[in-house]
């Protein structure tokens, strides 16, 4: 079988060797450069001609990345690749699925069409789907999902004893759910009211009550870690135990994770699908499974 | 005739009130707002339905103003815009036309098609054209050049007694010809090797000697300055009186600024096209003749 070739731009380097290895694939090199000016250099030093390629981004704080990417992958057509599909461990700009007021920005569905464009499929790690229903509802070039459910399940079950599992929002039920009854635990949902970005109201879930439980809170995201640090305030304030945050994408805006751990966080813990301090659950498996499952050529 | 809506992203300010009356446009608001995760938030807050509108984006700096300049197009044609230009008075990427190296990007034939899907038409000022033949070369949409010559040789005209002008190298010598031409003025052009980024090589054009003239340098871009305050420099050693420095784009990365000061240049001057405080010759007319040419509806 053809040995896939994976390139690693600037920011996903921790996850090189793990998902190569994985994928059983072979590691191709670009160099990158910021001019004087800020315009970004780009020259593939391991040629992606006649090989079916694929870039790795970790796309938080998108804006600047996005160009680069989209240029490596124009290049790598250019130069003959035979497709040229995205491994995104984080994919940015799906909360903003919907014009809450006439005349914003559906971004989901923009990123959606020059990533399609340009690319020739792309799997990412749960995304924030709650109005879309999938990929496919962005994206008009193949899609596969990778989920954290299972590692994040399992380093529950080796780390904590006695868990109770929390999602923030009403959103997070489903998922909540299925990650608690893989560890055996209990569950329950906070409800939440955004006020603005860094204002949240939480409501706490009737009928919780001070228990032996170990609390962990799940979210996918944290970004200023406003939500998670009223919950762990909350529950603290309640009588549990003080809590674990866990999360899919520690993206971490400024202090977050200083805040969280003067909430009275016991600990943070994120997947290293975004490189951070905080990472302890390991989603290269499945990642590398989404693109095997999309992206593995036949011939 | 149908009035045109001109709305100017974040970094194009300066040129509202003045391209708006050479146009005889409306002018646009669209809200801006960065998430704390990076992420852009854009609103129209002046509806584009049914017009023919344009977006006036500085496109110095480039990789992060390229998203939110993509999004709005996209928006401004989800909300039922019925033209979308872009007056672009700096267009990045020109200089990286060609491939030197096996596997380099070819950056202004990828950003040409970045924006050419997404865009009605374009114009810009004086772009960086070397080795492309004109706007064509790289956009498939409608193009149309705006040019400085007229304003610096205005410049130039009402400002400096006996100038001559100098060119920082031989491809400047059409342009050099046509500004020194419009001032009645001698002119020569410098041979210039490019060893780096910040590392240029210049020959002295044989025949130039001390005089009495005051000595105009004139450039496309300035970005490190480092060509120009070399040239300074060399003008200085030379016996020749302190050199003005004149500039379509001044981008002035770190300290480029300071450095042609530093080397003895008399005064830095600019086009509004970006920017600065060495802003002082006034390219909104020729930005406004270039779009009317393109731009205006009939209807």
């Amino acid at each position: 079988m053809t040995r896939f070739l994976l390139y690693f731009l600037p920011g996903a380097g921790h996850l090189a060797a793990p998902l190569a290895q994985e994928l059983g694939a072979d590691i191709g090199e670009i160099e990158f450069h910021k001019f004087p000016d800020g315009e970004t250099y780009l020259r593939f030093l391991t040629p992606p001609d006649g090989r079916h390629i694929a870039l790795v981004d970790c796309l938080d704080r998108p804006d600047p990345k996005l160009i680069p990417l989209l240029f490596a992958a124009m290049t790598a057509k250019d130069l003959g690749a035979k497709s040229v599909g995205l491994i995104a461990p984080y994919m940015p700009y799906f909360r903003q699925d919907i014009a809450f007021h006439r005349g914003e920005s559906i971004s989901a569905r923009h990123i959606g069409s020059l990533l399609s464009t340009h690319l020739s499929w792309v799997t990412t790690l749960d995304p924030h789907l709650h109005r879309l229903a999938g990929l496919d509802d962005v994206f008009t070039i193949p899609g596969e999902l990778a989920h954290a459910t299972a590692p994040i399940a399992q380093w529950i079950n080796t780390h904590i004893e006695s868990p109770i599992i929390y999602g923030p929002d009403e959103e997070s039920e489903q998922w909540v759910k299925s990650i608690a009854e893989a560890c055996g635990a209990p569950y329950d949902v906070f409800r939440k009211t955004r006020l603005g970005d860094r204002n949240v109201q939480i409501e706490v879930p009737p009928g919780m009550a001070a228990s032996d439980h170990t609390p962990v809170i799940i979210d996918d995201i944290i970004s200023s870690g406003t939500t998670l640090a009223t919950l762990v305030r909350t529950l603290c304030e309640s009588g549990q135990p003080r809590p674990i945050c866990c999360a899919v994408h520690g993206i971490f805006a400024e202090d977050a994770y200083e805040q969280l751990i003067a909430a009275g966080a016991a600990r943070v813990v994120t997947t290293n699908a975004l490189p951070h301090k905080t990472n302890a659950i390991d989603v290269t498996g499945a990642l590398a499974d989404a693109a095997r499952r999309i992206a593995l050529p036949e011939d």
